[in-house]
């Protein structure tokens, strides 16, 4: 019969064997990254935020990730689309501030299996199409079953040099998030765990570039999208007071999984 | 801010609403169903049956669904395949029989996600091809990023009538699960939650055929399916000593989701 | 070396082999079909129907077919949205009347490149979602590379039964095409091949429904649709002065490919 | 009612409008190749070679190619493996040397549709994964509908530099095809248009590997795959006599389309 060993990590189903915990070990990957920034309404984006935290700013951002040689997924390669909002918590012993995800689109489930259930990133599934590039410009669209809602365009700037550049490389040293894992009772309302994660990772940026990004939401019905419809009418509402950043960006990815931990 | 609602069921992310929770609810949908079995070599089976059960034959199934008009996805379709053997839970409270499903494979994130965070059903993505149908013969190929792991065909003998099918509905009355929900610790071995839930679901048939069934598992290496060979190598080294049914179904299944439960 | 045989039927690449020329042969498959229908400006209309063609209604039928079953793919299945109008071809032999195909997305490139290279129907690739059916209510979105033109919708009345079963299955009872072959010049404008080929096909309905109809255009800009977003645009630009139809039906199509002939 | 106009090309559906014939246009597109050659054996190849063709060596090319930025869809991205043998053309007028494809697998429809309309190469479909990256090691694998057919896996040795890399750079400076454009009669065996087609295209290398590279073929059932079943059975059955390279490079595709011409 199968037994846990006590010294290893698992993923469902347990049962077929766990790896073993390695705590030097850090997920890697190459990145092509669209970041694009925005001052909101305080009010109208603190409907999201949930109340252990703090907004440290109205601020939301827009991030579509090509990622690839994985080296987790022993080379493979997948995209993200994630929207995120600076907080702090405040907790009875850690004070930390890093972006809080209020949703993370991936177009591969593994991925979306572990942020969810090792680090509480709320990750669900779309298609998220490869940038399509025509220089100056980039493009990509995000849908669920054949309906966009979201589009990403950027035109190109300057390539990003000198001391720019230096201020851009030490932004993304610090990417750190904070997850919500958030697993229901079964057979009932409420959670049988509720915690939030902290999750460090960064960014080593090899070449950057400033430019002009939009975006735009188109809100679906729930025949078109049973399971998301709600959250993107909600970030569709978020009104867009000013543009505040557009960078691509190319680079290393670095997750250091496996020093997420609990904040109390 | 964003608060919980005491009588709500959430989903990651929380933060933007959940759902009254209603004891009523079911999920339904069509199905039409290619199921399999096979006796296999009891000590190799119950290397990937955990001690808290108990295995009652050594059988396994291997089961296609093809599900559409599904009511909790606003009418939307997927396709899964499961694999599982007959189990016994013998608790402190509880002793129950049901399928123990040692994986599921489906085609979509979303019934992913729900089957594993809700009644720890194992399940992970493959595309799974609609069944080919040029009767009598069916097929269908399960595959990860391009690499075939799994083919199923079925040749289709009569339909089933009468006594046979009368005793064809009642077995398919009860076709109940016992999940194992494992979600891991933060930052370190071992789980935060691991629970064995009880999860009750049927199939109302309306049509069905013997058969002659064939599967062929083909082993892939970890550039192959980074995540998932060491479960396909599992599987492939099972004996199958004998072929004990092959069988088509049409009907509607039943999940009654709420009505799941932790054992004890 | 490889050498043509006369009596085969070939398509690229012609020399691995080709098959048996067969005039008894019928492409079988079974449907489910939604069709639409609305009546649009003339001279709207008239800009895409070639000069030597006469538009006999300015009619536009949008129809959405689910094909499974198929017997030229071996038991297959694919989707297809056409778009056509009714027409009449005065040649100096042949005067025949039949459906004009402005377009035919297809989701799968194999019946394109036969349907293209064969009988002239402009096929052109599009993802083409199942249909979601939550009774009464059918929905379908059409897109390209994550990019939503069309969406379908359909709210199912009433079975169609007596007289008007009768005359709907007549109706189907001919379903012919009139496409426009047009292979180009190499190296330069203009045709090497440039003909109109009659294509004889029909639908054995077996149950169909009345109901109410609406779709949706959206324009997308070269970079998410290059090849096709002038088409969109041309439909999308066509006035919908009335809905003349909505039906839903199921049945077997049967394609008469090899009856199919060039007129003159 | 729709005119061609006589300056400009057009595919089907042409009577949406064409384009300007452009001489001086020419398709770019940055391009990772993935390049194994082998010798086999000659009469066996030789099946394959229509005999208007003349086969210089005894050599098979299979090429995986991963393209992006193609100006030509608007910066959009696809995929091909191309198998392809040295020839000569020997007509009455010209005397051409040129690889001969002898079928070119892509994962999107509209470079398929103009390859085999425009000029002959017969181009078909198939899911073609990125190449999965995890240094020195390269993977993909092409299937249709779920059933693997081809997989290629190369392990990098070292960067090509110096005169090596002068000697790629300049074999990659023609990478010229013949194409069979063939178009069947309708109704009847046989063709209306079977032309052998000149078209010039080359790369300008950036960077190159060697490597060790391997290939394994999957033959398939007519049920997995119908339209393509007999090409892989074909190509599974050439014997390997000797690997004779495996490149891997990355630099600029230009396709010369407008100054491909009719062999005569």
């Amino acid at each position: 019969m199968f037994r846990l060993d006590k010294n290893s990590t698992y993923m469902m189903p347990a049962h077929f064997g766990g790896g073993a915990f390695d705590p030097t070990y850090k997920a890697t990957m190459q990145a092509v990254l669209l970041n694009m920034a925005f001052e909101t309404d305080r009010a109208a984006l603190e409907q999201y935020i949930p109340e252990e935290l703090e907004l440290l700013s109205p601020e939301v951002q827009i991030s579509l990730n090509q990622l690839t040689e994985i080296n987790w997924l022993s080379g493979g390669h997948y995209n993200l689309v994630g929207v995120s909002s600076p907080v702090r918590f405040n907790g009875k012993k850690d004070h930390v501030d890093a972006s809080y995800p209020l949703v993370m689109w991936e177009n591969q489930t593994a991925p979306i299996l572990t942020g969810r259930e090792q680090t509480g990133v709320p990750k669900i599934f779309a298609d998220i199409e490869n940038l399509h590039i025509l220089k100056p410009y980039y493009a990509s669209s995000v849908s669920y079953e054949g309906n966009t809602f979201l589009t990403m365009n950027f035109e190109a700037g300057g390539e990003i040099t000198g001391k720019d550049f230096e201020r851009v490389k030490s932004q993304m040293k610090v990417l750190d998030l904070i997850g919500w894992r958030f697993i229901p009772k079964v057979g009932a309302p409420g959670a049988d765990l509720s915690q939030f994660i902290y999750f460090p990772q960064w960014m080593e940026v090899r070449e950057a570039w400033t430019g002009t990004g939009t975006f735009r939401w188109t809100e679906l019905t729930p025949m078109q999208n049973p399971r998301q419809y709600h959250i993107i009418s909600a970030l569709a509402s978020l009104p867009v007071k000013k543009m505040t950043r557009a960078i691509l960006a190319e680079g290393e990815v670095v997750i250091d999984t496996l020093h997420s931990r609990v904040l109390e």
